[in-house]
């Protein structure tokens, strides 16, 4: 059994079992006395990892032929801009729905940016706590697109359900959520999704695009958040961050031997009850996230004294439970719980909980 | 000694030094069972390298208080967009000096987005095969930067100078040649470099800028492509690549054991030097790039057969003599000797071509 579990909410925590691969061939990959990190993205070794990490990507989210998988550098920020660049023409609109700090940020980016853009639902008159259980069909009509954050990283929410719409292309930032549960690609026009959760290092953001909608193309994107050039050259327009599609290649692997997503998707699940369980009947913490909106990667919760959450997290890390500490907009506690996190990191945890609460009553 | 020799241009070579270290803390950094890749970028840990390789390399290069370091996701690509976004107002125009491949890239890009430039330097006129060695002051007085690529990965050539101006303001892509010889960086108005030549794995890039060149601020620029969003926020606007900034950080204090950038530069000249006198002494094998302006980090020479091109490469990988193949746009050999190849590496590699010669006359 593990001494320490990082409930880091990003970077976080990677399979044990993947790390060991890693370093394993760190130093000489495939007998060939130099590491992944030294080749040429051209050459035969990378090239099979990137197209093997492609394949292995389309068959765990069963992503079909309407769509397209790229391997982006940097963070999901970036595709904040570069989302309405590649999918608004001329007088398009596009609704935002404000569900966190994420979601505003992506659509505060498009405004700058001078693109039209409308939200049509701000968490911010529910403190965040809940996020639309659906649109009506007709708000939706007159947008090129719907934008959602699929899980709210800092809030500890997200989308039990996605909004459906005939015609609707619904694009998703799903940076902390993509790979924990079953989703029907083909309802989404575009995904992306910052490796640094479910995926890999920081510095890779994996994107997954409906073909049909980079069929216009505007001339004034800058090349490399230009869609159209980083799908069709298939990740390798100039040199991509290839020590980090490595370290992806080996999570896709190790997913599809934990059984897929829909396995994964019910250890998560498990995980996740376990916790906010323990939490709804403790009479101690209090999960502020209503039910239908709590998410399964990152489990907000607050002590009944908020002035106990500095002991709580410093006796925690004794224990070797790191990086329980909430985020700085929301303070409390959050257990980030992502694919890595094994069942015995949670009961740890909760074990945790109840002997700083008979401690602390 | 060691067995194999990777001439790759990038990805290339790391110090097997750096690779060791990296390995030792790969699962377990500084005894905390997590590794560096796990861990929060807000973290105590990440913000020490982070920090310290911002000092290494500041004392490294003799970083003067005008100018400031980021640490940028992606490769040098993306600056090509991000340079006229950040450096052109209004009617402003800049110069580009066309010595390559990656130079004209520049240029086409800062063109397509609308800014006014210029190319004041054409090397197709002479094939790519010298780069000038100076400029008119008067010809640069109308243009608020001159742009260059200061070695040509591709071609294999480089400015043995570069072009200085009152109140010029130099642009340089450094990405091959960073840190492999002393400059003065008070001369430059902005020095961007990709990672995966003499500094760390691809999907990271350097950033050193002057800092009154970020006054003036564009508020349609791209956030992550704003140069004063990224530079002042230190690189932490959104999650950075971390890892690859860890393996910098190691590739920047082995710089600092080695000597410092005079040594290195030192040992480049010679690795450099002993191949091109081969070469040119040789009638067999040929350098096209003029002397006044031939790369120490890549060394493009042709064979007097080129129809042995192949063998010569095939031969070359059963010695352990890797990554050989001129670019695809040259044809010929290169071979990439930057900081962390060792002149063993180099006489290896003449042995070789003699032996070859001695074989195929």
């Amino acid at each position: 059994m593990q001494s320490v579990y990082n409930f880091n909410a990003g970077p976080a925590m990677l399979p044990p079992e993947v790390m060991e691969i890693a370093k394993d061939e760190f130093l000489n990959y495939k007998d060939t006395s130099m590491s992944i990190m030294e080749m040429s993205h051209r050459g035969t070794h990378f090239l099979e990892i990137l197209n093997t990490a492609e394949e292995n990507l389309k068959s765990l989210l069963k992503i079909p032929d309407t769509h397209m998988v790229a391997f982006f550098p940097g963070g999901a920020t970036l595709q904040f801009s570069a989302v309405p660049m590649n999918f608004l023409y001329g007088d398009e609109k596009a609704a935002y729905s404000l569900t966190g700090v994420w979601a505003n940020k992506a659509f505060l980016e498009a405004k700058k940016l001078g693109y039209k853009v409308e939200s049509i639902f701000d968490g911010k008159d529910n403190s965040y706590t809940e996020v639309p259980t659906e649109f009506s069909p007709e708000t939706l009509e007159e947008f090129k697109y719907l934008y959602i954050t699929s899980n709210n990283t800092i809030y500890g929410s997200r989308y039990a359900n996605f909004p459906k719409g005939k015609n609707l292309h619904l694009v998703a930032d799903m940076t902390s959520d993509l790979l924990s549960r079953e989703i029907n690609v083909s309802d989404f026009g575009y995904i992306f999704a910052g490796a640094q959760k479910n995926i890999g290092p920081s510095g890779l953001t994996i994107g997954i695009v409906q073909k049909d909608l980079l069929e216009k193309k505007k001339s004034v994107v800058p090349m490399l958040l230009d869609f159209k050039v980083y799908f069709e050259n298939k990740s390798l327009y100039n040199t991509p961050p290839t020590y980090s599609i490595y370290i992806a290649s080996l999570v896709f692997k190790w997913c599809i031997k934990k059984g897929g997503i829909s396995a994964l998707e019910k250890i998560n699940e498990e995980k996740a009850n376990m916790l906010y369980t323990y939490i709804d009947n403790s009479d101690y913490y209090k999960a502020p996230i209503h039910k239908n909106s709590r998410s399964t990667m990152n489990v907000v919760f607050m002590l009944g004294k908020p002035e106990l959450v500095k002991k709580f997290n410093s006796e925690a890390e004794k224990e070797g439970l790191h990086g329980l500490a909430g985020h700085r907009d929301v303070g409390g506690l959050r257990a980030s719980i992502y694919n890595a996190m094994p069942i015995e990191g949670v009961k740890k945890l909760i074990d945790f909980m109840k002997s700083f609460k008979d401690n602390n009553i």
